[in-house]
């Protein structure tokens, strides 16, 4: 498998810890957002949205979207899972998932920032509105865990997709200077995660892309 | 089941069409967002992200997000399916319905609107940015389906999650004025699923809250 990706893409991030918790290894094929190489026409071939990441299988079939990628190696490698087994439990951690995945980071990526800089906004404006989008988001993610099992994970004692989309969105808080005083539930949540290999391999700064 | 909902809701109407598919019911409960309903402490206990669909079981339980919805109605109820059985066909559908849910949606819905309008902006450069993020993500989603089987549907002869979608995309898109006419793949899928009584009865018209 080949994961065409961005060090710093979240999407990108989510994939890496997926594989990584399944023990799973992919060729990571580098596409530098910065650049503008998700908008040539040999990428668009590979995703026609321009995003990354895209999962290029062993047999040439490419897919595509962060979550779906993650529920595919869910079904074609079902240990450890990524999912609790029981349907409410799963729908609970897959609304967690998408409160970040849908509702936080479309709204704070590059390619919204950018619509905002060509309205005539600047740096400070496109930060707060990052900031703003963040911080309303990881507080309702947080009050998403009231009454779930204590931890130290999103979803109790195993790490999962719930975790996997947390633990990138808080380095974007980070980097737009969000305040995470007000969510200690969810940096429980990250430091746990921050301890297993597959998390730490799939940091930015370890991507071959990185430097 | 009850449905908290708001008849325009594009993410509500996935889910009413959703349990029309599986012939389930739910009893509709009207979150008038115009209002700011949604933002009420009565329904941030049942939902603190303040978004509609929430669907309260008849346990208490409350499920939300559209598509977290959608995969637990097919795990308790899974004829008919809304996903192939195929772990890469699911896989391409969940894609498509995200570079929806996902991509497009949150990037043009009420929410970020009012934040637009906050940052200065008038109706003209407000409706400029829903129709150009819808007629992107769109002309997208079609490219998506590019190999895929025949139709009528999104994917096949089936409707399922990928037309679940569509559907109230397209009355979005219309709402804003997205030129449709490069879209036939979508318009013939979106032609297919309105014979049906599942997403007839869906339609945001059809709903006790809109009068």
């Amino acid at each position: 498998m080949r994961l065409h990706g961005y060090h710093r893409s979240t999407a990108a991030w989510r994939v890496r810890i997926a594989l990584g918790l399944k023990g799973l290894s992919a060729e990571p094929v580098a596409v530098h957002l910065r650049n503008g190489e998700q908008r040539s026409e040999a990428f668009l071939r590979l995703n026609p949205q321009g995003l990354v990441p895209a999962l290029e299988l062993d047999d040439g079939i490419v897919l595509t979207q962060s979550l779906a990628i993650c529920e595919y190696l869910e079904e074609i490698h079902p240990d450890p899972p990524l999912l609790p087994r029981d349907p409410v439990g799963r729908a609970r951690v897959r609304a967690f998932s998408l409160a970040i995945a849908a509702d936080i980071h479309p709204v704070q990526n590059l390619k919204v920032l950018n619509r905002l800089r060509a309205l005539g906004h600047g740096e400070e404006q496109v930060n707060a509105w990052a900031r703003t989008v963040i911080a309303e988001g990881l507080a309702a993610c947080q009050a998403l865990l009231q009454g779930e099992r204590a931890g130290p994970f999103c979803f109790g004692d195993q790490p999962g997709l719930a975790d996997i989309c947390l633990v990138p969105q808080l380095f974007n808080a980070r980097r737009f200077g969000v305040d995470l005083t007000p969510l200690p539930r969810l940096l429980a949540a990250e430091a746990a995660c921050l301890t297993l290999p597959a998390f730490a391999a799939a940091a930015p700064e370890r991507q071959p892309d990185s430097e």
